[in-house]
């Protein structure tokens, strides 16, 4: 066994605890009672305050497919336990082609939730300090920068500093609730500061009618996005996981539940008015420069008082959970993607885990694709919106369907327990139609408002997913060893490429020797004939006994000369197999490979494009080298759902002193014993280097 | 002697003949009339129209430093024929710091170049057609993606379509200024639209009207820019270069003399006024929405009328040639990248002759400051002109006093021609004296106009490149021979790794076993036990008598345990070198990269951390990579000026059929000899892949 094991008990002990695991995954559907209850009230304002009184109905269906989700998603834990979620539900169940539907929709909406959620935070820190109003792009950036730095920085998901603003969340709201519910009670309901302004409502046709109520609902439905992160955590949850991951499940779906029925109820209770428009509201005079404050923050100053202390708890409880959960997408958003290049639908390099490089790609498209949405919609909450959900509740629907196709096969098995298979299946049939219709609904309702684009993007994400596909296997099938393939090279000539009589070379030629080719040469390539002589002569100083072969390169090319020597040298002996022993540099920091190695690498690529030959890099590692430890045991985004612990890479130790070890192994090397006399000039010969100048 | 040679009459024949050269090289100073008398004029006009009067002294000024500048370069070309120009001149009689100055001034100046030749060619497009006056930075923007694109698809300089229009635009304007004298001496003459206009003069004190005929002045030493072209061109001549060179440098200040003394004539004969801020024209009523015509385009109107189809030729040609003028740049950047590049003040792989992709970060690196720079002065040749020539004059000057120096060191030499080599120094002389003052002259004028940018640019780019330069001389000091470095590593063993079981990895086993290793083995990296067994069912059904090593990866990292496992072996026999075979994929289009080799690359980064490894890449072709050719004989940018004719590259023969090119080899190889009877067990072994289902 290889590698630095850890018991089972020290894996299970990194692994987290429900106290952890609740505000780590909830913290993105939880804080989407953020917005959900504005949204929701939002849309019905639209027609006029007198639409306020259907509140609680739209309400009372979101919360009631809110339910349905959760218990939907219970089963689906259940069924399959491996963090692959919706995705693998639907493309184990409903086939490959459902699987990337559902795959292009979860990437549409990381980004989305990044962009809302950071929306929203700024919004809620704009109507704490007013004063930012005009900053409100360039906050929204800022935020999804700085989240995108500290995720390529690396950062441990489970540090218990992520549970705080969670449960401080919950806990504000949930005083506030109580608090407002108390003093309702009491006869002292609270106030919110736009409840005196009128709303031009529009005058609105029967059908205009109930397509806003369904607008209203469908706004509302953002409440339910992210119910579905405890589904892609599973493996991270300690044992029994399945009980563990259900229990958060419904925990998290019962605080949700609490939190956005009674923020819907106070900000009714409070005369909340918020405006699509800010203009609408009759009464508010300087709706041009002032910003409406969020929904959230009017409750919370009408009830513990404008400026006070926990309203400013509450602002900066509720802008933290929503960068929070716009931080779970960082982490999300890579794990979908070593799920799906895993099943070969994305380049293989995301599934590479420890490779913080294809990490950090994955960061900054995310980020950069989050900071365009938010400059395009402006960080507006509301127009964001439109492109929200959708994705979710694609995921939903084809999750679902795929379960009840799941409890379907599950019942045909011999010993099958037909009475709780029948349970589970009902349950997921109600929450695939419920999901379905939410989707025709959210779809018809937000179409126009610019939900076209995740519908232009969608299938653009499907089709590169399964052209990906279709080239791996493509390849797959060109390197299927078949029954006429037979291999059998013979040939054992090396050349090494000397470009100056430098240690790098001289290691190339070293360890070319210890490999004791049948025959052996030292190849230059002539560029500058001054150069030229110079090595010739220090070849001779020095008294290699490798022969030294120049090549004329009358374009300045290196390549192009090597090859073509080389092949002549195969047509002359057969096609041998020809091992070339290139001298390279390893360095440490990336701007160094700026300034090394292109050469090499240029003609590694034409050397590799011919038969019969084979690279052969010698590292020679310049002392700058040994700074490119110690990244490594950083935390790579999405590791911890994937119930991988962060532990430190045990360190190498990497001495940077390279010509003392080469020396140290030199010193054994006149045991070595010539093997062919044939190929004795070349074998014994020992490179020693003296002066040469 | 490797490589197609062509002869050298061949050679010749690729070279420029003057014809094109003229043309080629002259786009840059010649396009700058276009805005030089212009801008002139602009300045004088801030003082009023009374101010008018002065042009003529200062226009003979600007003539009289042309003479002067032309005359100093007609010795540089005779000193200097390498086509290093004023770089090289300052570095060789000046040393390193002064040629480093002269290097960032130079970088700067191509992006300004760019930045103003596009900003005057959508100025002139604009004055012929005024609907476009919205579109002016989205014109120029385009217009610098336009040229950046044609530069990365590769675009032949010396084509004779690039000929054309700077023909067209001598002999327009030379027609233009031929008609307009006659028209004046019959008492007909030509009458600008702006003539009318009066303009609103500054109160000057007399500090300031002097301070107001330098700025005059120094806008328009504009005309001065490129002259140095043909002083970096001269390896693209015909021979005799030198004289050639210079006949060409003569006859271009000679055109640019009558052109320039031509328009400013016409431009005070016409009654151009043309106001650095359009609304200081009293009678200009619409100045907020009309775009003031460029003075070219006012000339041309007022000798040829409005709307007339040579109006639109003289246009059309004065947009073509400025837009030309910038794609010098895009030639001229590169190549001066590459002098740098050979110098050690820019990474080495700018020097690498016939690489694509560098040549395309230097397009793209130039392209993308040209953008920003339009994009920030809104494409005004005005805001941009202010930054312009202060590296022209930089380089002018330090070019100058190093010849100065050159001629002082060759007064000193035995049997100099102490007569000549005095007229050749006082011309120098004479020209840096000048230049010095006028770079005076322009850094007082300018500096807080703008010119203070240019002026934080230039020093860092000199410590970049300082930097660079070190950075280079630390890597050579450590990797220099030194008399205690012995090298001598010995040992013999080989291991291949084994993903899948796959033609690639068949194929370096089978490249493994020809080069006949003291010990060879197999190792798999187990992360998938499944995968695993089946790679070890088909090893034992395909009678592979390597023995196959599987190491475990409990965190499904390849490179580590690898490294760990080479480690122990290396522990056990006492440092042995060992080789790792790894089967990389060619493939042929840049995105199918994306898609493979991570893995491998990973891998091989951590081997080649390890002492004592070397890493043997056997490449699999996959079918794509025969696209990677024809790609090659596309000029790249500044080829033609260094003298390097546009030459088709010989292709290669590819063909992608692998297995039978290995297959046919294949045949040959039981004729290979077993070499020593310990390491049979592997040498003798021979892979045949059998239907392994």
């Amino acid at each position: 066994m290889i590698g630095e094991k850890l018991s089972s008990d020290k894996l299970e002990g990194q692994l987290l605890p429900k106290s952890l695991a609740l505000p780590i995954f909830a913290s993105d559907p939880l804080s989407s009672v953020a917005y959900a209850p504005q949204e929701l009230l939002m849309i019905l304002l639209l027609g006029g305050l007198a639409f306020l009184s259907f509140a609680p109905w739209v309400a009372a269906a979101v919360v009631l497919l809110l339910l349905v989700v959760v218990a939907s998603y219970r089963q689906l834990i259940k069924a399959y336990p491996s963090g692959g979620g919706d995705y693998e539900v639907a493309s184990k169940n409903l086939g490959e082609k459902a699987g990337l539907i559902v795959g292009s929709a979860l990437l549409v909406d990381y980004v989305m939730t990044v962009a809302v959620s950071v929306a929203s935070g700024v919004d809620n820190i704009i109507s704490a300090v007013p004063e930012l109003a005009g900053l409100r792009i360039e906050l929204a950036v800022f935020f999804v920068v700085l989240l995108a730095a500290v995720n390529l920085r690396g950062v441990a998901e489970s540090s218990k500093a992520f549970a705080i603003p969670t449960y401080l969340f919950i806990t504000s709201v949930f005083v506030m609730i109580v608090i407002g519910l108390v003093r309702t009670s009491l006869g002292d309901p609270p106030v919110a500061e736009s409840a005196a302004f009128e709303v031009k409502g529009e005058q609105l046709s029967q059908a205009a009618f109930i397509l806003l109520l369904l607008r209203a609902f469908s706004s509302g439905c953002s409440a339910l996005t992210g119910v579905e992160a405890i589904s892609n955590g599973v493996p991270a949850f300690r044992r029994p996981k399945i009980q563990n991951a259900q229990r958060t499940l419904v925990l998290m779906g019962g605080i949700a539940i609490v939190l956005f029925a009674g923020l819907t109820t106070l900000a009714l209770i409070a005369n909340v008015h918020y405006a699509e428009n800010a203009c609408n509201l009759v009464g508010f005079d300087d709706c041009q420069n002032q910003p409406q404050r969020s929904l959230i923050a009017q409750i919370a100053s009408s009830v513990f008082g404008a400026g006070s202390i926990p309203f400013f708890i509450l602002q900066a409880a509720t802008a933290a959970v929503l960068l929070l959960a716009a931080n779970t997408a960082f982490n999300g958003f890579p794990l979908l993607g070593s799920v799906l290049a895993r099943d070969g639908y994305a380049p293989k390099a995301l599934n590479t885990r420890g490779d913080r490089l294809i990490f950090s790609n994955g960061v900054l498209i995310l980020g950069a694709c989050a900071v365009v949405i938010l400059v395009v919609y402006r960080a507006s909450v509301t127009n964001l919106i439109q492109l929200y959900i959708i994705g979710v509740f694609v995921s939903f629907t084809l999750g679902q369907t795929g379960m009840v196709r799941h409890w379907l096969r599950e019942l045909k098995k011999p010993k099958a327990q037909t009475g709780r298979i029948w349970r589970s299946l009902s349950i997921n049939a109600l929450g695939a139609s419920f999901t379905a219709i939410v989707l025709i609904v959210v779809t018809i309702t937000k179409f126009t408002h610019g939900a076209w684009l995740v519908f232009l993007i969608m299938p653009i994400l499907f089709t590169l997913m399964l052209g990906v596909n279709r080239y791996y296997r493509d390849v797959e099938k060109e390197v299927e060893v078949d029954p006429h393939t037979t291999f059998g090279s013979r040939g054992d000539h090396a050349v090494v490429l000397i470009g100056k009589m430098q240690k790098p070379a001289l290691k190339a030629l070293d360890y070319a020797i210890a490999a004791r080719h049948d025959s052996l040469e030292a190849v230059h390539i002539s560029i500058d004939d001054e150069a030229t002589d110079k090595l010739e002569r220090a070849w001779r100083e020095m008294n290699i006994r490798v022969p030294l072969c120049v090549l004329r390169s009358p374009y300045r090319e290196i390549g192009y000369p090597l090859v073509k020597y080389i092949k002549k040298h195969q047509e002359a002996n057969g096609g041998e197999v020809v091992t070339v022993y290139l001298p390279i540099y390893i360095v440490g920091h990336w701007w160094e490979s700026l300034l090394h190695n292109h050469k090499a690498w240029r003609i590694r690529q034409k050397l590799l494009m011919q038969h019969g030959v084979t690279v052969a890099l010698v590292p020679w590692l310049l002392d700058s080298s040994d700074v490119v430890y110690g990244r490594r045991s950083r935390p790579i985004p999405g590791q911890e759902r994937r119930g991988e612990p962060v532990r430190p890479m045990p360190r190498k130790p990497l001495k940077p002193a390279n010509d003392e070890a080469v020396a140290s192994a030199g010193a054994r090397a006149n045991a070595a014993r010539p093997k062919d006399p044939d190929v004795e000039r070349a074998k014994t010969s020992k490179v020693k280097a003296k002066s040469h100048r």
